[in-house]
């Protein structure tokens, strides 16, 4: 199954100049030499080696690796990178440019990966520099713990190790110090950090196909960052697996691969290899931390979590553990203006979890308050007869309503309200239903408690907001005035955080027509009773007209306007309905008297 | 093809609570509320709500979009990020739990993306908050310029520009402003940006297979942020291609997405979408630029490009354009401590490219120095009957060379040297054959013209070392002793940058016992020619002895001992041989006279 590897690209041949002219682009700190397609350095816009009075740092190398290396130049870390064509070491007249456009009277320190072409590349630049006077001196990084150390040289490559070296180089460059004195803290950091990485896929170079040597359910361990094959292949596990078998491999006693023994201080760098979401790098970095401490007994003094030296769009990560005295934790926490070195991962931690506030007392609420009275006074009556024929409207309706939602959303609005109907039958012999807010309140609580999904919320926020209107009159008794104001305000809200209007064919053209009419015949003098009634009627017409509309918001948006023209909206039906009930039952057992 | 996505996890339920514990590990400046599983919220570490005299800036939603919200908490910008499950939005009271943590006297924004769900849940926490007593506003951000305009509020979605309203807010509440005045630069910035996406893969939710939706060649365009299919299906184009595309639809006069028109001050995010490496977002950045600067007539004031609101792991981007002024641009611009806001973006661009520098004149050097005298003094002649014995040995071994370079190396050892001895006989005529030191520093400009790879570098490297060497004796005519130290400078330089040593199956096996054997004849007295021509029998022994060893350096590392033990290594038998011939012509015409 190879195919064509799929990119964002023009030209495979042009990505490392494409590249550097989009990272110029977006960091005005930094230059590059204008010596495309040969010569690729990217340098610090503000260092001109004539006047340059720090140790110049420089690295590079194959590119493929992006951040590394032009994302970390910058005041406090490199002060060029030199960057090959993908996988392939620069030639030694692009070092030698970046060599001499940065380096002044301090001199230079080269930053190696310990590949062969960039040791020689690097070395014959640095032999043809000092022949033309420039103090140069070089530092090889081998970070890689993979592979059995009786391999020799070609077994430790340079990994992303190679990026807290140069952070400590950098560093020590910022503060004055002398090349000798650069090149050994260089050379120190160098020996203290081991790395090993983890792929669940190989990186496609540009313009080729990419590999399928690893299978669906395969990951691979201990490989470098070209694509190489790793030292072993095994089936993918828990991500706490192969954190633990990672730190053990670099940790290792026998190999002695780094110079760390329990009860050292040590920084971990989790370290993305191209295309692993940073979710997944911040969870082994969780998972890494703890073990380094309980099992390995270290001191994690700082956690570096993010794609630093990455190998194309590999997807898997590298681990790295360097060993850490204050030396070393000054020169890593240093100031840098390089784009890609991360922020914010110095200081002290607080502890990492505080508890949940509650939420304010409900001291102005009495249990009383919040009960269901011991005699109901005729609000009390009414609110009652509303509520119980409203949800008895809901929960005769359920067939009907699943019917309709199965031709324009996902079936389940009859099921939905008729669990919210259910407990509110359920609840009512605790509701306080001679404080009428209250009541609208509780209802609210009752739906929350059993109503998934977007109509438990809607209906939540209609009751949170009739509750926040009925509240603003302390009055115990509410005229109908009040309830067409509390209908209004809940109609707002819904619109508001719902985001529909009037024909947007939701519950809205139901109750928006309702709380018209309610408003009107209010105004126009008629009875609580009769403008309740008139009103529903207006809510069950609207609901009705819900056929010819396009839907505008939710699922239905999705479906055809056929469809939807043989069917109402179901959740404008079911607020139509109960509210057409609720207003019958009112009027049938207390029109005369009100 | 569909199979389970491959991811570096632990239990898929787990993976928001897991991230937040690595959240909170890399960046001290965070912490979260300690209500897993149900309320995942992260939070300032410096934050408590009763004392905080800011307006705290609240966002949050479905996680998947990682750093996107949580890794904007800081100084600066969010206040605190609510974390649903993935592509979920959080729960009520997840949101309440996080306006309680962190809301003072001030009050809060809430920055919501346009999901229903988002809306919702957001908005049913804001009215809760309000009754509580709490200050809050709440903006709705809905950046999408996928889907045409009158498709109503569910086609505009909120993508990554929420980030860059994230950042107004942030920089406008840490200004001090009240939330009414933070909330309208919120609210007017969020009119002000457009978002297009395109992308090359669908994300896999974790625990569950990969949609096949996209094969191989396609791009999909105008999609959303949780895998919901785009707007169009495409075949894959160039980036120029595809970036034209989205910059016009976004910017599109018809639709009026965003109120952006020639000559107008913009700023420019790409947005990777999770599994995009960084050398594809940087060349969308240095294609768009110059697009939105000349087709376009932008002003490009910033750019940000990284991955800042993903979709696990997606492979693709987004575009976002922000119409700038001076306000927003000193919003973007100001200090935070958010961990995944880019530093070094901000500030005026110098010219990104500056001329490659001149090497230093050879003043020092004459023309004459650097031709052939027209006399050859005895040293002159010496030179010329060793350098073109020596260069007629590798052109007679060349099939030998090959033939053994096929069986642990890349069969082109005898080709490459081959071609290195064929410039040197050619370029002889033109060599300062009586300035030894000079004529050794040609040789190797001869190589370096016409030899690849990693054996033309070494000889390079030979080369150079071995003239600064002979260089540091000003005097014209070199001693034997001189010439044995220069051979010891050349094998210091090769081992150095080569990292291999004597028993790694290198040209070092014949060279080292060469330049011991040399050095040993002269001290123990021996004339020239005699220690020359022993010194060169130990470089063939030497070289023979290549047979049984394992290789150390090189691509013969991965060939097996059996196969090696049949073969010389070819390196070490080119050496050994021109070392030989040298010594022998030398000793043919000059044994009696030197």
């Amino acid at each position: 199954m190879a195919f064509q590897g799929k990119k964002l690209i023009n030209d495979p041949n042009d990505v490392v100049t494409e590249f550097i002219e989009g990272l110029v682009e977006t960091y005005p700190g930094l230059q590059y030499l204008d010596g495309f397609p040969e010569v690729k350095v990217v340098l610090r816009a503000d260092v001109s080696s004539a006047a340059y009075d720090k140790v110049a740092i420089i690295s590079g190398g194959g590119s493929g690796h992006e951040p590394a290396h032009a994302g970390y130049v910058g005041e406090g870390m490199l002060t060029a990178a030199i960057c090959g064509d993908v996988f392939a070491s620069p030639p030694v007249d692009s070092i030698l440019a970046g060599i001499r456009a940065v380096t002044g009277s301090m001199g230079c320190l080269l930053i190696v990966k310990n590949y062969t072409g960039d040791r020689l590349n690097f070395g014959l630049a640095a032999e043809q520099a000092k022949s033309e006077g420039y103090k140069v001196e070089t530092v090889i990084v081998g970070d890689d713990c993979a592979l059995p150390p009786p391999r020799g040289i070609a077994g430790r490559r340079g990994l992303a190790g190679t990026i807290l070296v140069h952070k400590v180089a950098g560093a020590a460059a910022a503060a004055g110090l002398s090349l000798a004195d650069v090149a050994a803290e260089a050379k120190c950091a160098s020996e203290m950090v081991g790395t090993m990485g983890v792929a669940l896929s190989v990186c496609t170079l540009p313009g080729q196909v990419t590999s399928d040597r690893l299978g669906p359910g395969k990951m691979e361990l201990g490989l470098g960052i070209h694509g190489e094959p790793g030292a072993a292949m095994a089936d993918i596990q828990p991500v706490d697996v192969v954190v633990s078998h990672v730190l053990n491999q670099i940790l290792s006693p026998e190999t002695n691969y780094v110079p760390i023994t329990r009860g050292n201080r040590v920084v971990l760098m989790i370290n993305g290899l191209g295309a692993t979401p940073i979710m997944e790098l911040m969870i082994a970095s969780g998972k890494a931390v703890p073990k380094l401490q309980l099992e390995h007994g270290l001191a994690v003094d700082r956690v570096y979590t993010g794609s630093f030296m990455t190998s194309l769009d590999m997807a898997g990560f590298s681990i790295s553990i360097m060993k850490a005295d204050e030396t070393i934790l000054q020169r890593l926490d240093a100031a840098t203006k390089a784009p890609y070195w991360p922020v914010g991962v110095d200081g002290n931690h607080p502890p990492a979890k505080i508890p949940v506030p509650m939420p304010p007392s409900r001291s102005t609420k009495s249990d009383e308050s919040l009960s269901r009275p011991p005699q109901l006074n005729q609000q009390g009556h009414i609110l009652e007869v509303a509520i119980e024929a409203a949800a008895n409207a809901i929960i005769n309706l359920r067939d009907s309503l699943n019917e309709w939602d199965s031709k324009v959303g996902d079936g389940d609005c009859g099921s939905t309200m008729y669990r919210g109907a259910t407990a509110i039958l359920e609840d009512i012999k605790n509701y306080p239903l001679n404080d009428a807010a209250e009541t609208v309140n509780e209802i609210g609580s009752s739906i929350r408690r059993i109503m998934g999904g977007t109509s438990g919320i809607i209906y939540n926020i209609f009751c949170k907001a009739a509750y926040a209107q009925l509240k603003a009159s302390s009055q115990p008794v509410v005229t109908a005035k009040q309830w067409a104001e509390a209908l209004e305000a809940s109609i707002t809200a819904i619109s508001k955080y719902g985001g529909a209007s009037a024909g947007y064919r939701t519950l809205l053209d139901a109750l928006i027509p309702a709380s018209a009419m309610l408003k009107e015949r209010l105004n126009a003098g008629d009875g609580p009773c009769v403008a309740f009634v008139l009103s529903s009627e207006a809510a069950l017409a609207g609901a009705e007209s819900t056929k010819h509309m396009q839907a505008q918001a939710g699922r239905s948006t999705y479906v055809s306007g056929e469809i939807l023209a043989s069917v109402p909206d179901p959740g404008a039906m079911a607020a139509a309905s109960w509210y057409r009930a609720a207003a019958l039952a009112v009027e049938d057992k207390f029109g005369a008297s009100s």
